[in-house]
């Protein structure tokens, strides 16, 4: 039996703990059960009844005549963690735990973690959970789930599967769904993926042929390398993923560590992982429940930055720009319908003002001028996408506008919908005939964006496996660290170290000004305890400039060794770049950019890539920073050397490479006149910590 | 008979260009009116026939037995601008006019707009639009509008009156508001607002009893003034203002423009002025129609920024965080329950961890449960409002989860509900009792955040009338402009003029090094031409500066005149600001303060307010600027004088009170160390021109 089949298809279910009151969170997996009919063999364990439900109660997994495919835990934590070790003993292939109790819950929350963990690596026993609400497939009607939202006997199968961390969302996706006559083909609520992560679970239906698109609702990115090959084998298959993820703020993102247990990484880390997985990313929840009709149609980008181009259709200008507000902040382009195309929408007899959007308002809401309209919008060359907008008609006279948007839908670009009054009906005639449509502008704009910059993931590259970041890691000192920098190709100042007693200026092999930093293993933040000064003119300066550092030192960080001093040269250029490297716990090695100041610091600016990026991901990763101005000829300066500033970033990012690094940051790099190159004048490397 | 009686509940009305055919545009009103049985006498004029939809129909106004109350004209541009000129000799009180072709189409068009001006100058006629969807009233059934969402037996009325820009809009929030159980009294499109502006007709409904609050969809700020006075005047009688308003990003701007012929200000002009008026803004859809019921249980803040402090009670944190997410992300506090709430909640038998939410997930979903955990955060003086998340329980079992919801609205603190599965009956359920509740996360978190930010209105100053901005203003030379500094109180650098013809440099009045800058009328942006060189270190520097100024003017912008040059000392200080004043074309004099450099040219940082300003208005304005910490001690620098910056905020605002001003900036304005004040070494000044 396949791990597929005993999650989604088990030939028989055990629930452990199961109530004999059907209104208790424990009593409602086998009135579910029931209430679907699930033809397999059901096994309801509480060994304090007879019956539960009015049917035999089983006193103890050993008890069964067999042991069950899939089992269910809905006992409290101890027992729990004890049915866990039962299942293991008994030969079950999958057990779903809904106690909590683990990973959130301290000390005593990791033993138990541990304890589950070994009970699959001693006996291949697999673990959805713990704190699963469960897992449904609604073909088979396998209901392992004790979520309230399940307790319906009418609900729609359809060909989504959706995963989600919160227990709580699959009722919520699964109502709102039906609601809109979106239907899945099953849910999990994964828990704390101690075993089973949300990728792998994933992975396990991409071979049904029931299953068209995933949607995801995340509360971390912990085990990113799962989701990613999920994500990878799911665009091979051209099957869409679109996810929703909390954290956009600091206060969500601390309290997905308060209730989960996992550490939150940073909202940009999340954004760009999962477009380097292909994976479209929605920021409104019907934006999750609404958007994959329209990702489905939307085609895969591959390479370069892709057009966002859209043309828009509407019957009401207000109406349309509530739509068009959040897409253009988002950065889509509203792209004004063409001369030529104009010409064919004359030449239909429709009369439109050159402007954004193509307003029928005055043309009116008649189904020959929707249809003809639309016809030639979804041909016309200039639009990625066309949004079609329709006012009250929608509701009053579907007939007249609604009807040509499903005609329409099929012929040419990927065609989204907003209906701006109440217009159930509408709304379920375009969902009924497959043409993408929204409730709201917000969770349409948002869609629209979502499917537009999707981007076929980036093949997974043969990267060592990241360095454990958890441990601590030697800081290098600052010559170790250049020669790091010289065997990845980054151009340095050259530099010399002196002896910090030293009496007399000895001679430089480079002209004044220098710039003299304290150097010692003991100090990372050197400007911090006063270990630098610029601008030293001369020998006799450079003399005093050790001895202030010295005293700086001594007096904000006493006990640090000032053994030796680093002179260089000053170096001067366009402005400063930050680029840095690292291994993220979640996803693994990446590599950034920022522009020096306070655009980094104040205006947090920056442009992050999974690790290693070629030189056309560089370029990108340079155009997305909003201070790229400050390099490329602000102020009636000249511009600076972008083409080397990418090579840098690239040069960096072969880090991944490199097991040995847990983290390397070049502060400032000079970013000297096009042409000139750049030049790191100070870089920090940490090493990766002893496992 | 009053405005309001003639726009709201007029004894008689026409409708001119009556249609016999009921499905198209004009022949909508006369349908509407019979099938909602207005009480009132109706004429429909159609010249062309006997008879339409089986009435009389009278061949023109002119026919009448009486001049109608109120006339709605829904023919053609053309006829319907004779239509309101017979309106006007016929003495009738209000006409509401369908037909476009007016500001928005050119000079035809405003030929057109300025007939009917000089028609309600002439006679007192009223007029609704042109480009009104109509004006209606749900009481009387007065239903004078051909929006086809209006086609309907039942529709709800309810205490909300309705003002929008866009005509299709106001069928939107009918139909939206209908499926949620929130009716209205009236609504209406304003179209163009040739005469009654948005704000005039608010007001004119003040005095209804039967009107509690009002929900405004604006496309522009045009007559920020009348919208100022109906805001004050609601705030008085303790009627809420909720508003959406288009404008967030550039291209729904340009939208704006070519559809209404309005133009459009930047957005956060249109955000100051809605705060100032005390008129909440929502930025989602659904915000708008669900979020009056929240606005008015939130008490308004007078004076000092307002605490925003949200407590979070949850039955599913994964939920919860949906909203938490974007009410942290617009600065809304999450806030922990204290030890003393925790200790009463212990105390109730209620145990939960100390964190950001009191969750219930544990603890579970029972009716006890939730009905003491609501009845202590309700009361815990630590919170401003309470947000309570419910999960899948609210559609499975709102006994337990939903009813103590509606028990304990009314306790203490505004209470929001938020309810994760669709669950159209407990959402109805609280919509009945008053509670208000939201359907998507997003909306949920967009009203909380619009109610806790709104704050009393500020009284209109007495300010002088704003200058006619439209007219093409002189520019000031630096001394007249020093000049106006010296009278605001503003400290500025001290600077000589020389002939720019020296052959020798003359003594100065001050040390070197000195800035030296062209001065000539003709200039408006000296650094663009070449007509600043900083940092002079002697009298022979001073006559090459003097001849480079000469060349640089000659070679960018021939023809300048460049007779003298400005000598400044260099001025240092921690840092630089601008602070500007300008006389915003719809919402009057603004006041606005930036951090020099790229904080304000690339993250465009800056806050505005409508000016004057106070002290403690100015300090608010500094501490909304994300790169304020580049005055207050960056990198270890000395703090800039901001009491002095703040100062300088209030003076410049004062030219609210000269109306011969119509722009002026200071730019930089350099913040020296606290205690040694700041100086203007630059400055721009523009009066107004000539009406």
């Amino acid at each position: 039996m396949s791990l597929q089949q005993a999650l989604f298809s088990p030939r028989s279910v055990a629930v452990v703990g199961q109530s004999d009151d059907a209104g208790k969170t424990a009593g409602r997996p086998l009135k579910f059960l029931r209430q679907l009919g699930y033809a397999g063999r059901v096994y309801p364990i509480n060994p304090r009844r007879e019956t539960v439900l009015g049917e035999r109660a089983w006193p103890s997994l050993a008890a069964l005549p067999e042991p069950p495919d899939h089992v269910y835990v809905v006992t409290p934590t101890t027992a729990a963690v004890e049915a866990v070790e039962e299942c293991g003993r008994l030969g079950v292939k999958v057990v779903t735990v809904l106690a909590d109790g683990f990973a959130e819950a301290g000390a005593a929350g990791l033993a138990r973690e541990t304890r589950l963990r070994d009970v699959c690596m001693r006996t291949g026993l697999r673990i959805v959970g713990p704190s699963s609400l469960g897992i449904v497939d609604l073909r088979s009607k396998a209901m392992l789930t004790a979520n309230a939202a399940f307790d319906e006997t009418d609900l729609p199968v359809g060909r989504i599967f959706a995963a989600s961390h919160s227990g709580s969302l699959i009722g919520a996706l699964l109502t709102r769904g039906k609601a809109r006559g979106i239907g899945f083909a099953g849910l999990v609520s994964v828990g704390n993926e101690v075993d089973l992560s949300l990728g792998e679970i994933c992975e396990a239906t991409l071979d049904d042929p029931g299953i068209d698109g995933y949607m995801l609702f995340l509360e971390t990115m912990r085990h990113a390398a799962s989701l990613h090959r999920f994500a990878l084998a799911a665009a091979e298959r051209g099957k869409p993923v679109l996810a929703y993820k909390l954290g956009r703020s600091a206060a969500a993102r601390e309290l997905a560590v308060s209730h989960t247990g996992a550490l939150a990484g940073e909202d940009d880390v999340a954004d760009v992982f999962l477009a380097e997985c292909g994976i479209a990313r929605v920021d409104t929840l019907d934006g999750l429940i609404e958007g994959l009709p329209l990702l489905a149609r939307v085609p895969l980008a591959t390479g370069g930055a892709r057009r966002r181009s859209v043309g828009v259709l509407t019957t009401t200008a207000g109406g349309a720009t509530m739509v068009v507000d959040p897409l253009a902040s988002r950065g889509v382009t509203i792209e004004p319908a063409s001369a030529a195309t104009l010409a064919r929408l004359a030449g239909g007899g429709i009369e439109v003002k050159p402007a954004r959007m193509v307003d029928l308002t005055v043309a009116g809401a008649r189904y020959d001028t929707m249809k003809t309209t639309l016809d030639i919008l979804l041909t016309a060359p200039e639009f990625d996408l066309v949004l079609a907008v329709v006012g009250s008609s929608a509701r009053a006279q579907p007939e007249a506008t609604v009807r040509p948007v499903i005609e329409s839908a099929g012929a040419g670009k990927p065609l989204a919908t907003f209906v701006v009054p109440d217009a159930p009906e509408a709304l379920a005639a375009l969902s009924r005939a497959g043409v993408p449509n929204f409730r709201t502008p917000e969770a349409c704009a948002d869609a629209i964006a979502a499917a537009l910059s999707r981007r076929a993931p980036r093949p997974m590259v043969a990267r060592s496996a990241p360095p454990p970041v958890m441990a601590a890691g030697r800081i290098l000192d600052e010559f170790a660290a250049g020669a790091l920098l010289d065997r990845l190709g980054i151009a340095r100042a050259p530099s010399v170290a002196l002896d910090a007693g030293i009496a007399a200026a000895p001679a430089l092999p480079f002209a004044y000004p220098v710039a003299v930093k304290v150097l010692s293993a003991d100090i990372a933040h050197k400007t911090d305890v006063g270990g630098v000064v610029l601008g030293v003119a001369d020998g006799d300066g450079l003399l005093a400039a050790i001895r202030k550092i010295r005293t700086g030192v001594a007096e904000r960080q006493p006990g640090a060794r000032v053994g030796r001093v680093l002179v260089q040269p000053m170096v001067a250029g366009i402005g400063e770049a930050l680029v840095g490297y690292r291994v993220d716990r979640d996803v693994g090695q990446l590599v950034m950019v920022a522009i020096g100041g306070v655009m980094t610091e104040i205006a947090r600016d920056r442009s992050l890539r999974l690790a290693p990026v070629d030189g056309a991901t560089a370029r990108e990763m340079l155009g997305e920073l909003r201070g790229l101005p400050l390099l490329a000829g602000y102020r009636g300066r000249p511009a600076g050397d972008l083409a080397a500033l990418a090579q840098a970033i690239v040069a960096l990012s072969r880090l991944a490479d490199d097991p040995t690094v847990a983290e390397a940051e070049i502060n400032p790099l000079i970013v000297r006149p096009a042409g000139e190159g750049v030049v790191a004048v100070d870089a920090l490397v940490k090493l990766a910590g002893k496992p």
